[in-house]
């Protein structure tokens, strides 16, 4: 079997004819279109050229902090056009999969580990939640005392997102629903080792859950980026050709994994967490995307070329 | 190759045999000596018959909470002679395996994961360390706020037991010094997913660094059973003929493998976590003991016969 390369795009010709070929573009955000609180350059005039050029937008993000309310102000803070339809984050898809897909009873509750905007998406579709940041679970409890740790039966899903308010009394509780409760189910909104910030890497959503996975040792349903649960989310809301659709995204093993794993091209930027050193060589990735390019904001150069 | 089969003994002349082929009896303790707060039925009798018999008894617990001194008032109430000297806990052989081992350098620091078991120990060989019991790690931080999160490159090894106070800052925290300070070494003093409290099991020592194993993606050192860092513990402090010792335990997957790994004899009892259903049939571990008993305390009808 040939070895899958990438095409590396350096040319106006180049970005023109990718944007011929692609309709819609599902886009990755830290690392794409911002780094932390910068804009990458370019990248607001882009993203105006393609809706001048009637292309479809949707921003498909594994963060889980963030409601798509939320994440909508951190568009209006950066002045870049958005509305909260085309915002597909990983705490809007898990609701959305608890919803839809396992049609979670509405006499059932979700236990949440993870912050305000789960609990936002939670409430958006209906179902019932504890935990989360309810002040009864953002506490230490002492040490060997596990008399507050009691069974739900009502509990019939637990759902790990990214809590900086974790604790010994959150593991203990989601371990007891899992183990406990026949048919619980146990969803993580993405599964990613890290999160950036301030330019260091810090444990993200992925290792907050890590705890559960080895005490229940069941495994998760993740929702997130590589996962195609996203796709789902985003084709139960969205109507797109594959064929004329692009992931474009800064992480091989989220984005360019997510976008092989659904069938459609991928379009990787540099400006975020992958090195050259990925790229080639010995430390080479096995996650090989369809195209390069510099930066999402190189194709600004076809906007001032109108 | 032959399947390992396990004998059962229930007759007094089987445990009189036994007896006569072990001079040195290492022993886990919940599961086997007590189960929570309640003695094994006989157990204290079959001590004392075995100290009457000039036997070696030394006690091998993977509890990371408490430190040899704070152990032994474990024993103490339960009106069972022990010393500090026979104790061997999974703290004080993190403590060893760095001070005797990595011959750790006086000028670094071991960043705990951890409570005050781990903390005295590390004080008992002189090694220096943060995190641990310190107030101002045991907080949350505000969602988002990375600001207390600096690398210290005194920093030199991060130790992870059991920790009821674990929070996102810690976890950040050890990831940053793991994953900054070249050489750290990241240090388990022992991986058991889950710990048992009250007649169920809570996520145990293995779980809470769990996150950590997962951000940093290293692999860490571990010290408990079944790893034999622990045994190069016991064998620093006591000589003795492996081939006339025997682990006595309850968990296949620690103490048993333990024995397995250290090359010595191995008896399993049924009054701890082991059910019938991993002996036999196709749930079958593929651990298997020399020798099962049912309880410890079953030996004890040989000190009624004295």
């Amino acid at each position: 079997m040939a070895e899958r390369t990438a095409q590396r795009l350096t040319k106006p010709e180049e970005y023109a004819k990718l944007l011929d070929r692609f309709d819609t573009y599902l886009l990755d955000c830290d690392g794409v279109i911002w780094t932390g609180p910068t804009l990458v350059p370019g990248v607001a005039d882009v993203l105006t050229m393609l809706r001048a050029k009637g292309k479809n937008i949707l921003f498909v993000t594994n963060n889980a902090k963030k409601s798509r309310e939320m994440y909508k102000k951190a568009f209006d803070g950066f002045g870049i056009q958005a509305s909260v339809e085309e915002i597909f984050g990983s705490a809007y898809a898990s609701a959305i999969y608890l919803s839809k897909i396992l049609k979670f009873p509405a006499d059932k509750k979700v236990y949440v580990i993870g912050e305000e905007g789960i609990e936002q998406e939670l409430k958006s579709v209906g179902i019932q939640f504890t935990g989360g940041t309810d002040p009864e679970d953002r506490v230490f409890i002492p040490s060997g005392d596990y008399s507050s740790i009691k069974n739900d039966p009502s509990i019939g899903a637990v759902l790990c997102g990214f809590d900086m308010y974790v604790n010994y009394k959150k593991y203990a509780k989601a371990h007891t629903y899992i183990t406990n409760n026949p048919g619980c189910e146990f969803i993580l909104t993405n599964a990613d080792p890290t999160y950036p910030a301030g330019g260091a890497f810090f444990p993200g959503s992925g290792s907050m859950s890590a705890p559960l996975r080895f005490s229940t040792k069941k495994t998760p349903t993740i929702i997130g980026k590589p996962h195609t649960h996203m796709m789902e989310t985003i084709l139960a809301a969205h109507d797109f050709n594959p064929e004329r659709t692009i992931m474009i995204g800064d992480n091989l093993e989220t984005d360019i994994l997510f976008g092989i794993n659904s069938n459609i091209t991928t379009l990787l930027v540099m400006t975020g967490v992958t090195h050259e050193a990925q790229l080639s060589g010995e430390n080479k990735s096995d996650t090989v995307p369809d195209y390069i390019v510099q930066s999402m904001g190189d194709f600004a150069v076809l906007a001032d070329k109108k």
